[in-house]
């Protein structure tokens, strides 16, 4: 069996490669064409999708998974709804291949620039959502990428049917069929293999809870775009404007808890915490928050505020908890961001240009904020389109990913002749 | 002693990471200002410099090692100028750190844009040559990096020396000494630990023979920056100009042999192979370089031409031997060039623009160029100013990487109290 999967896995990827030297020259048209394509046969197909994900969600109540990935898993008529208007979003895109920049003479006479190309083989690796499916699918294909997509097995037959209305787009619009491929064994060693045949295979994504994500990453033999956590600060400091500081905390932590760029920790400046923190308090008391703070909070807050572990520091809670902290000034709250966070998003709010300047340089997060909430750190609010991860790393793509972190820059010359001296 | 070896690496480590958190914000000012310091330390203690090199160079001797690595590994007066010259090329290189770019309004309000940053902390992996020590840290310093050096224990004496400069040359300027660290232990084991902690280290550049690189790239928990090798193609196409074509397939295999971008494969379009391989076999013979041909190619030069093995196409001689192969066409050439190179360099001779366009896009290489010498692909001529490795890989930096490639962009935001609604 062991062997089996191996062989099929190997012939997924030359597949793959296979293909995507074929994506790496179609046109946009063409992409565009297929991407419609899909579009339809989605749209008349859509009581077999919705059917399939009925037998994926009867399976998962029968093998008793929890509520939230019951929810996660399934599609609603509204959800397929929003996936076909998110292929849309994605068709109306501009296409970043074949983008070339910098074309400039060298003394030798030789014109170097550089050409925007696909990654080439994309594997992806997710849980429940069936969504995923069409969305890394279409932003593969509108970037000239071959994709092989391993979701999680409480959703194969929702993924099978989404994937079927996919090849049958590919074959109208003649585009190769193994442009996109759904590992359809449920057998674990898949991605074993998929992440280490590095020969077919240029880019791992995985989506999924942070132990997922952490075992691939760390058996990858292959780069993984990928973040593990979004632990993010709000850095109050000491020359703040009220009006702007005490709706962006609010913001950033109410506005939704379950997300990656929520605040996490509030960083307070001790010259501004006895007028702040009492405000802020009541605002997170409407909204019940819980508060568990430093020595310092807890001397302003009262006894109502829980004590802050060095645990505290370091969580990222997804819920109504906030962990507060009284900092002397920018470099403790410089020190404990670079050293607790997790290089997400963190914020300063202050009327101070050049602290403000000096937190943007030294803060190590993929976005550093000055005044403004870190929900902003999203692939829509960027104006990306779509998102098809958020990196961390600092290698390639960092930040929320669109189309352009599944592509990479080539040096390209043209010359009439030249010769090196 | 295994214990020890990781207690120390991890000082090491630590070490790195609080020095480039200081270096993050250093200024152009103070960074060229320890790069001038630290060539008057080089200067004033050429003597003792040189003669640790002799330590080394002895030892080296008394170990036998061969040859070639006694010549890389030796620092005459002229090559100890020529470092020094390369350092001075360094400080007149633009400070890449803190450019700003792409700065736009959303819809929401926020002004989004980016910024260039350090990477962190890089951890170099090298033989022989100790003028790398100098080079790695120049550049690493100019990039707001701290760097982590392991050179070949056949070079530690020179290695040692030159840091003794370099840091005399950090303490003068007021940076952190532990910007640039040099692993001073022999001790295999150290390397296995650099290349893991990812916790310390950001990306890893090794320089070296291809199974050093592969080991490492293997073992490694960290990005690494590298090639393997260099296995680059001509394809002199049925329209091809052999005014130009003749030079540069001259050129480009018999300039230099030693070198990663030299040719070690001629494709020739069968059109052109009875006109055009005749002419360049006979410049080849005057220059002693042995063909290994495909059947077509014994055919037409007759049987002078060794025959070509299936591992040929793979190989890169790195001396006067060239592999050559009679194609089809365009098709036929891409082909062979994606399955058989190691996308490095790659190049199409033709005054036909859209066969010219078409191979741009297709051949999957970090430089494809049109009409000019592989041997172009180059830090210095592609205006770097300065190498730390060539990449072929497609994440992050790829082809030449200079200063920006020690480097990466973080998203930047700024408002005025702006919240997600």
């Amino acid at each position: 069996m062991q062997d089996s999967i191996q062989t099929y896995m190997q012939q997924v990827g030359i597949q793959a490669r296979k293909a995507s030297r074929i994506l790496v020259s179609a046109s946009t048209h063409l992409k565009n064409h297929a991407l419609s394509a899909i579009y339809t046969a989605l749209e008349n197909n859509q009581a077999q999708i919705l059917a399939a994900n009925q037998i994926d969600m009867e399976n998962g109540r029968q093998r008793q998974l929890d509520s939230a990935l019951l929810d996660r898993l399934e599609l609603t008529p509204a959800r397929f709804k929003g996936m076909l208007q998110g292929l849309k979003d994605v068709i109306a895109l501009v296409d970043p291949i074949g983008e070339i920049t910098d074309m400039a003479y060298r003394p030798s006479g030789i014109q170097l620039g550089k050409m925007r190309v696909p990654l080439g083989v994309i594997g992806m690796i997710y849980e429940s959502r069936p969504n995923v499916t069409l969305e890394a699918a279409s932003l593969a294909l509108k970037s000239g990428n071959a994709i092989i997509l391993r979701g999680g097995s409480e959703a194969l037959e929702s993924n099978k049917a989404i994937a079927a209305a996919i090849q049958h787009g590919l074959q109208v619009s003649g585009l190769p069929e193994h442009a996109v491929q759904v590992i359809d064994t449920p057998d674990r060693a898949a991605v074993g293999h998929l992440i280490t045949m590095n020969e077919y295979v240029d880019v791992i994504v995985p989506r999924g809870g942070k132990s997922l994500i952490e075992r691939i990453s760390n058996e990858a033999r292959i780069p993984v775009i990928k973040h593990l956590d979004g632990n993010c600060h709000i850095f109050v400091e000491a020359q703040a404007d009220l009006q702007k500081a005490l709706p962006i905390a609010l913001n950033a932590k109410t506005h939704r808890y379950g997300v990656c760029n929520a605040m996490e920790t509030l960083l307070v400046d001790e010259a501004i915490a006895e007028e702040f923190l009492p405000r802020i308090a009541e605002l997170y008391a409407e909204k019940q928050v819980e508060l568990r703070g430093c020595p310092e909070t807890q001397r302003i807050l009262g006894e109502s505020v829980k004590t802050a572990t060095e645990e505290d520091w370091y969580t990222e809670y997804l819920g109504p908890i906030l962990a507060v902290k009284v900092v002397s000034g920018m470099d403790e709250a410089i020190d404990h961001i670079n050293q607790y966070g997790s290089h997400h998003t963190d914020a300063i709010i202050t009327e101070n240009f050049s602290l403000a300047r000096e937190f943007l340089a030294r803060v190590d997060s993929s976005s550093v904020m000055i005044n403004a909430s870190t929900r902003f750190a999203d692939g829509f609010e960027y104006g990306l389109g779509a998102e098809i991860g958020i990196s961390t790393d600092k290698i390639h793509a960092r930040g929320p990913v669109g189309l352009e972190g599944l592509t990479s820059q080539k040096w390209i010359v043209f010359g009439d002749g030249q010769i090196r001296q």
